[in-house]
């Protein structure tokens, strides 16, 4: 399968609750952040996330990777630049990268697995819901 | 209705995360606090939260208040003692204080309504949950 | 003094993990909100909020008052419509509105005071950041 | 450098807040735990990482790694099993893991760095600091 080479870029302005005391974001965000640009890539796509739940299914993370290069602070206006790098039967993986105009502050990775919300057994992607996740722009 | 004088207390150590870069803990988590001391309360008396839920309802948070008098912080043992101040019909109001040693550090209080989970619509509370939220030590 | 009539609205989409096992936006995230709304509003009045901590004061919440009207929901894209309603002496009051499209779902305020970061007692607004606090559009 | 095989264990009840519209806590709370448990293991230790900061110091993460196994619910008392798997000039690598019961529910990795408060420039572990994290119980 010929995955696509896009990203789809969330943006956020730092809140003063992200911050802690090292007077940087607390490092517990990203994977919040992550998920926001993930959503956001769904809705870009044409994924109605809500509507998988809805149809009787939930997208766990099963695995998290973040590496952390540089803080982010109060007021910054980061950017998350999100790319699906593998979809194959129920699992999905994600990168991300977070960036402030230049600068990359820190990426990341996520292996999520569809699965029924009624007993968490892994399900195969819809074929329809696959493509959209891997269309590319030509597309 | 005799309301009992009887706090239940609940026990915290600051987390890192909960701090903000004022370097004192950030005043969104405690509505959370609150929270978990509710359901320790509920612990208490018997109340089985989890299974409201499975039975179809939700106690969702109508009012909030909250008074700051002196921050905590990371690593501060506090306790949040709560009771019970009034049980009628749907609504329940508990009112709450955040202490570390002597010091009473934040006050605050919920209105809360029991409702169906499928309308969001008032449901009376059942009159055994009720009397256990009420009960006092001697009852 | 005149206060302004005008409010600065700060828009977000709610995120996944601002949700509960309610499948609603858990009550604690809207102070979270409010705060990021306080700080657009700042950022529109010219207010340099980073810089006053630079310049050895906080803003901590001294009161917060939360009323929920209707739960908002995972990617709902909502506003907090933000005013200020009175500042004297190093008293901060601003009143907060959330709403989805045309619907209220939550209106609260808070109390903040200026404080030396060193001592966290009270300091005086200084007059110039008052004024951008309560200046109107004529002004 | 031989190293402890020792874990310390910090407990918590999954608070209500902790949770998403799934149903089970969210994926980001984990990070937050591993840092709570980190924060036991300093203090069973005689580590005051508060007075790590107050000597200019600093202990950011570096990277992240979470896998989740099984997902924890509302009231569970879970339990975070940590160990230090490596001090070396200023790095400190720690392994977690989460239990419910017998039942691992979650394991991760953390990478972090000792940096200097003014510059974020890396620092050497203080001796007397790396012995405290290493020592045995029989040491």
């Amino acid at each position: 399968m010929e995955l696509s080479e896009e990203t789809v870029v969330w943006r956020t302005r730092v809140r003063y609750a992200e911050t802690d005391q090292m007077g940087v974001v607390h490092h517990a965000n990203y994977p919040i952040w992550f998920e926001a640009s993930r959503s956001e890539f769904c809705r870009k796509r044409g994924i109605d996330y809500g509507q998988i739940e809805r149809d009787g299914m939930l997208l766990p993370v099963l695995e998290l990777r973040v590496r952390y290069l540089q803080p982010a602070h109060y007021e910054d206006e980061v950017e998350v630049h999100t790319r699906v790098i593998e979809i194959r039967r129920s699992l999905l993986r994600i990168q991300y990268e977070v960036r402030l105009n230049e600068t990359k502050l820190a990426e990341g990775e996520t292996l999520q697995m569809l699965v029924s919300k009624a007993t968490f057994k892994p399900v195969r992607f819809p074929p329809e819901i696959a493509a959209l996740f891997l269309k590319t722009s030509e597309g």
